[in-house]
């Protein structure tokens, strides 16, 4: 059995020991953290260190009290098998656990703060499907010397880390709204909003009160900004493993996560990690349109990608069984075509809620009808999701009440259909939170979750400490999870809001006879199909150059929209429709309104729609 | 000509105009940065927008004014051949350039803001050292479309910018220390210090005073915390332009700079560029000894690390001509050796000040001589230099008393020497602001910067939004060049007065007999050698089994210190001689001293030393 404790990467200061009691594996062994004492402190002054048995605190022994005799650990835990964990269980389960002691670089997973998952399979393997790269990857040599931290007393020559004395930065204060009124206007109004405030060294101030664990602050600056683990902190850590359990765990039991500097280079790791284009001819199945930045992430490591069809549902699993079922005919060497040699598709990319660039949002059964097109052909699937959240109030129903209510509404993540443990989803801070926070996790059986980590240490060393150390105080330690997703149904009714400006927009300044769309049920697009084959030069004209042409019109009128072709997974294929997408983001309303009747008007211009 | 104004991706809001002198290139082109209306403002209300000539309001006809006649640009201009740009040359040039208006995700690069190159070679190009996966990177579709938003009302649709207002945090006040006295004890004492505030919308807000256009911020929220350009915000790369041309621009005309994610993850893209192991068989020269997490970067890719042997002064300019004199006869692909089949190596990886883990530093001869090497064999360098400014005081010297004699003080980098444009410089902020910050930046040819951003767009999307904004709020806009320079002069001195601790306890506690050492001039680090040939089981032990031995007293004696073997660049072969590594970044005075004494404890514990 791996070792549950292993602390941060060469810090300086003899360690002591907390306890929290353990709330996954098959056995619930109380797991320990340790700390290490402010830099000043004398030496040879630290309790005794039991690296699986508790320390002897008045408070670790009424936790291990609590749980002595639970066996099994459902009795006495929150675990509810097929029901939601919800909010109150994870407060509950932080009560017990008591205050999260994890210093200076100190590693953590999953694993360390999720709920029981007896009783639930293991995921399966998938050796097969790493990328020669991947499976080169070794840890850190001096990340794996620091095992050696737990050693009480143990001063560290090893690692280069500088002194939090040097950082010249001594507090950070934030000004944030305060719910439940979220708005920028009440924030900014006199009085408004809240500040909360991130000194250097708060984990070593005494509690506010005494034996108030809970607000004792559990990070830092001194922590924070300084060197960190690959996969993240431990405090963000947990507070993204909470945040997929609300949402919906995984059927299987060893799943866990690791932060990201975003699902950009997410997604980049992630190739790297399951397609080899030189070596094996790896391809990538993505919708018919995705996004662009994905399609150009593939092509210098030469991954083909390949578009299935979509409807209004996004992705047609029908396509995309048919693609992987007649595979072996289509990319057989002799073929002749693009496809030639290449292996058959082992990875699937999707945008299931408000898919860029369609707006298309798969329902759940359509998600359960894709998941098994992929068991049936071993295939992994990438879920890309920045748009979850943004999934819109249905037109003319009240908005959710309660937490409850809003997750219930949610279209179920793939993560929740993953008996098999093939799917990695990709979260992201930058549509909800801020894009400049460079921060967002992945979530995936452990097996991936680990040769992802392995890479972002070499990568990028894990997600920056302000964004970490920022986040964290709001949204974990202020808002908590309830307030947290407060935000997110603020946000799901303001784009809501947003998406209808534009819907009404199109309604009443685009040529009907020339122009089809569905307003969106998540994201931030619309979509707009022109209906290319009544252009009056239609036939002479290819439809690039008309989307071209109406795409200078545009410019030239005043306004700016992504053109389809931009989307297209092959763009050595020729196209057979014209698309525009807009998106309902940025403008302000009466800016969109001017923006979509120049649009109308540009596009009457290319039809010669004068005078309707 | 490429346009010199290119500005942000897809931003919302009609932009207006103003103008800044250009500090580079031939000829003196007024360059023009475009900045968009706060989002709620009116339509079409902007001033015309000129793409190359100048706006007409008073202040710019002022700047015009000055320069209209003058040519060549260094009439008028503080460029000055064969001499270090001073801070006086910077603080003058920005007046004259009035205040920089970049908006969100406005592109820049290092042309914009530096003097004037007039006279001096362009680089040479490097198509055959890049990899294909490197020549198969295209900008992205998204952000080439910015360049539309330079069109005076235009309305964006294009891109998902969120926008501000969905932004949860309104300011940012960070409390940072006041020079002259950086001391932590001075910031955190009552009063000490001072408060900076960062608000969402300071650049839209009036200036402080009528016509005070340099106090005016120049960097807000609303820009940094959302998207932005993968080489970083026009702000930062400013600030690290003017950074590099007070410490010695290269002399070559057309240099760049790209801000990265810390140095780990630029290398990795570097190595990615350059390398192509599985492809070409390519290998890469470091030091024997280099920083492991460098060799681990390298080992996933399958680029051969080949070790150039060492001196007291760091890598031995004549060992790295041998070796690659005498490659077509050892890569032979008959010679059955490790290396048979590999291509000649074409870049090297070094760590020429305070070297990690040797802590040796190359002098300016040194520099010069693996330089004219590097040329003979048409050999790129890759130069790591986090602990440049970790240069010690040499003893029984005065310090420093102006910015000026600092920098004179300092080994030369090797930008200063490359007239060929064959150097990559990686700076980094991690060693001497804060580690998590996890930002930096490259110097280099703008061939190879264009390639490296490319694969940025991907790997990162850049530095995140917090440090960028954070860093530029004390280092630009508080400190200015001088006061960064002040601290970095500060930091020297605190990094000597640990390295002399650390000094004086090795000779008070280490046996000379067994370990010999030298105090490092710059770094963290402490490197000891340990004369294995006299260990009492030197005949029946291997260097590594005795090594070992000495770890494990160290860890059971309570200090960790790093194995020297770590750190080998070529791990296969036998090494041939037993070294360690202490750091004196982390631990306190009194700790260093008794975590040196432990270690001379557990050298006479393995050498059978009692009672010496």
């Amino acid at each position: 059995m791996r070792s549950v404790i292993r602390t941060g990467a060469l810090r300086d200061g003899p360690p002591s020991t907390t306890t929290a009691p353990a709330y996954s594996g098959i056995k619930n062994i109380p797991r320990t953290y340790t700390t290490a004492q402010p830099h000043h402190s004398s030496l040879n002054s630290s309790p005794a260190f039991h690296s699986k048995a508790a320390d002897c605190s008045p408070e670790s022994l009424a936790t291990l009290a609590n749980h002595a005799e639970a066996e099994p650990p459902s009795v006495a835990l929150p675990v509810r098998h097929g029901e939601r964990i919800t909010i109150a269980d994870i407060k509950e389960r932080r009560a017990k656990a008591g205050r999260l002691v994890a210093p200076t670089a100190a590693y953590s997973d999953a694993d360390m703060f999720k709920g029981p998952t007896t009783g639930k399979p293991k995921a399966k393997r998938w050796d097969h499907h790493l990328t020669h790269e991947s499976t080169l990857r070794h840890p850190c040599k001096l990340k794996q010397a620091a095992k050696h931290l737990n050693n009480p007393g143990l001063i560290s020559l090893g690692g280069g880390l500088p002194c939090p004395e040097y950082f010249p930065i001594s507090s950070l204060t934030l000004h944030v709204p305060a719910p439940p009124d979220f708005s920028e206007a009440a924030t900014l109004a006199p009085g408004g909003g809240e500040t909360l405030t991130i000194g250097k060294y708060d984990t070593t101030l005494p509690p506010p009160s005494a034996g108030d664990a809970l607000h004792h602050p559990e990070y830092d600056l001194s922590i924070a900004l300084n060197y960190g683990q690959g996969n993240g902190s431990a405090q963000m850590t947990r507070f993204v493993t909470e945040h997929i359990e609300l949402l919906g765990a995984p059927p299987y039991a060893d799943w866990g996560v690791c932060l990201t500097i975003g699902s950009t280079g997410a997604l980049e790791q992630i190739l790297r990690m399951l397609c080899d284009g030189p070596g094996r001819g790896d391809c990538v199945l993505t919708e018919e349109f995705s996004f662009s930045t994905a399609l150009e992430t593939a092509v210098p490591l030469e991954v083909t990608t390949v578009g299935v069809r979509m409807d209004s549902e996004g992705l047609v699993p029908e396509a995309m069984d048919e693609i992987l079922s007649q595979w072996d005919s289509v990319a057989a060497p002799g073929s002749g075509g693009k496809l030639a040699g290449k292996r058959k598709p082992h990875v699937l990319y999707t945008v299931p809620s408000g898919q860029n660039p369609t707006g298309a949002t798969q329902s759940a059964a359509r998600r359960q009808a894709i998941y098994a097109v992929a068991q049936r052909h071993d295939v992994l699937i990438i879920e890309d999701e920045p748009y979850y959240y943004l999934q819109m109030q249905a037109p003319g129903t009240a908005p959710p009440s309660t937490v409850d209510e809003f997750l219930k509404g949610l279209v179920p993540t793939y993560l929740t259909l993953d008996v098999d443990g093939r799917v990695i989803r990709m979260d992201s801070f930058s549509k909800v939170v801020v894009p400049g926070s460079r921060m967002g996790w992945i979530t995936a059986s452990a097996q991936l979750v680990e040769r992802f980590t392995r890479h972002a240490e070499m990568a990028n060393q894990g997600p920056n400490g302000f964004s970490q150390v920022i986040l964290h105080k709001l949204l974990d330690e202020r808002w908590g999870h309830e307030g947290y997703f407060g935000w997110l149904m603020n946000l799901r009714m303001e784009y809501t809001k947003r998406r209808d400006v534009m819907a009404a927009a199109c309604e009443e300044f685009l040529p009907k006879e020339v122009v089809s769309w569905a307003p969106p049920q998540a994201g931030m697009f619309q979509w707009l199909k022109v209906n290319h084959t009544i252009h009056p030069h239609a036939s002479d004209k290819t439809i690039l150059d008309i989307e071209e042409e109406i795409f200078n019109n545009c410019i030239a009128r005043g306004v700016l929209v992504a053109r389809g072709s931009w989307f297209r997974a092959e763009q050595d294929v020729a196209p057979s429709g014209l698309y525009l997408r807009a998106t309902f983001a940025a403008a302000t309303p009466e800016n969109m309104r001017e923006a979509i009747r120049r649009l109308g008007a540009a596009i009457r211009e290319s039809f010669q729609l004068y005078g309707v």
